[in-house]
């Protein structure tokens, strides 16, 4: 914009490099930011500091974590016999909100993609193969989405594995709790379909 | 989230106080943050902590400045004698966009409401009735949204200057320009019918 202060627009060119921020948004939270508490921006600025310069990734399931091992890792009450194995370290959270899980994580990092040239290597993959080989792990779920991409990775970690003991899952799929079934995209009630349990 | 590193927490928290960011986009922003180039971080950080301390309210205008004067109030090409009152600082920005006001700016810091306790004082409306007074102003421009506070302000202003040799102006009413007739809300439609022109 003429005659805008040129820190206002750097603070709306950085709030816009933000995934599903647009200009006119960044803009409008520039704006806020500035007519509000400026105490506000300090407080937010300090929290991407400190964010940035302490959370590092686990070096055992490469989760988000302030110390070397994370807490999760770190919890002799979790159990090591169960892991499972997620594309992001954001996609920990789902599992720990509904508390259902209670064995580890691993965090591969991505999913295979030939044509990207994402390879095994390129992902945690040969690091999660060394850990099931050193450890008690009974079962290996593999949570990781429903992308041809993904599918293909959980296929590939599973042959890989086919001569081991480890016992290999995946989450089921079907018709979300609460949903109306008018709703429901076709791949979805094909999966449901298919995979449908006695009662 | 339980097991969650405290740093992260709080970056979450941080972003989820911005307008229009619940906790759910918060936690997306963060964990894309933190699962790029960390830099970004830090660049978005620098751009807050500049943004809060060079940024001041210009103390003729009340736009925002990184000067005492902004330099829309300094520009010696841009005619005194028109002065475009707006509510917020922001409202300046579509004017400046379109490049139509060719005169200076003046921010309210609000509009009007007894009930909420905001009366002439509170706003920059004393400062406004002075500088019309010593300044050769031709014409102010209320242009002040449409709310009733906002209707009542535009009101109270031309009432003070009732007296005076000031020409009070305000924004047209009417249908968007590229706007299909069948979207327009009512009251629009009863503004756009009532000022009609002659073609």
């Amino acid at each position: 914009m003429l005659n805008s202060p040129p820190a206002l627009e750097n603070l709306v060119q950085e709030l816009s490099k933000l995934p599903s921020i647009g200009r006119k948004t960044a803009r409008r939270l520039a704006f806020h930011l500035l007519s509000g508490d400026r105490e506000k921006m300090e407080s937010l600025a300090d929290a991407l500091t400190q964010a940035k310069d302490k959370i590092v990734h686990c070096s055992r399931c490469y989760g988000f974590s302030e110390s070397e091992i994370c807490q999760i890792c770190e919890n002799p009450r979790r159990d090591e016999g169960i892991l499972c194995v997620v594309e992001r370290a954001s996609d920990i959270l789902p599992f720990e909100n509904s508390g259902i899980h209670k064995g580890l994580y691993f965090v591969l990092g991505g999913v295979l993609s030939p044509l990207d040239g994402i390879k095994p290597e390129s992902l945690h993959i040969p690091e999660l193969i060394k850990r099931i080989e050193q450890e008690n792990t009974r079962e290996l779920i593999l949570a990781l989405g429903s992308s041809p991409e993904a599918e293909s990775t959980a296929l590939y970690i599973d042959r890989v594995l086919a001569n081991s003991q480890v016992r290999r899952t995946r989450l089921a799929r079907g018709i979300p709790v609460g949903s109306e079934l008018e709703f429901i995209d076709d791949i979805t009630m094909l999966r449901a379909f298919e995979e449908r349990v006695k009662i």
